[in-house]
């Protein structure tokens, strides 16, 4: 199985039919996460599955991304757990892998999401309306549902992207 | 098609066989990179690919993974470049969406690869080593090969990453 047509077709989806994802599909994306490397194998994602009204629309409340928010039939709050950290850096980047996971399982599960960063600005608000506990640090948030949209996206040529033998780009 | 089973499939492989990768299967590689989500699409992700044994023989000396960098028919050094970067913590989460792309493409290849952070102790070291552009950040090593080792991996139950509504663990 070849993936990179899964991976080049994945789009950042921000508006969904109003039918929600199942648990079996929610579920799914929480294994794909689950099984992301990470430095150590430390793990260190953790997640919130919120589906309910009032709570996205306070969350909604704190990102100019809110209208993205409101609308999704289900967000995740995906949390970078401090306990188990042992190094910044790599940890972060083992996060990225484990979003990463969980958006290609929504797309290949015929599901939309989008990777919303933008609330990390409201960080502590956002900590504070959740009640999250102190060693959960906020990474991201990822929006999902039904795609009602397919956007087109671009990168750049992949010859940008190399670095020459002399180490210059 | 559903890639679950291709993300939990995928390991961190070690030893390779001696067959070289082709230049076609490391392009496919650098593609899936290429296609990886980031903030503001900023794309921040640089790569070199260093087959030469010479040189693979001396970034193996900085790092106490060595024999596997040493014995890996293709390394890949990920950079961030900091000159598009525009948040250093979702730049670094960019660049793990970027690395799982490549490995679970790898994988998909039927190729096997380790993702090495360990290197970030020598970063200043390979960074001179390589000649690096001082806007080029060394984030990970990937090696990369026929695999010839097939370890098993864990993760912890996804209960225990699920935050609960109250906001613990």
């Amino acid at each position: 199985m070849d993936i990179l047509k899964l991976i080049k077709t994945r789009r950042s989806i921000r508006k969904y039919k109003e039918k929600i994802p199942s648990d079996k599909e929610i579920k799914k994306i929480l294994e794909a996460g689950r099984w992301a490397p990470s430095g150590l194998n430390n793990q260190p994602w953790r997640f919130m599955v919120i589906k309910e009204k009032e709570i996205k629309e306070e969350v909604a409340s704190l990102s100019k991304y809110g209208y993205i928010i409101k609308k999704a039939p289900v967000i995740i709050v995906v949390c970078l757990d401090k306990k188990s950290s042992y190094h910044y850096q790599k940890d972060l980047m083992a996060m990225g892998a484990c979003i990463q996971n969980m958006l290609l399982e929504a797309h290949s599960l015929g599901l939309g999401a989008c990777w919303l960063g933008e609330i990390l600005n409201k960080r502590l608000e956002l900590q504070a309306l959740l009640g999250l506990d102190k060693n959960l640090e906020i990474t991201a948030l990822l929006t999902l549902g039904y795609p009602r949209e397919r956007p087109s996206s671009v990168r750049l040529p992949l010859e940008a992207l190399k670095i020459k033998r002399d180490g210059s780009l």
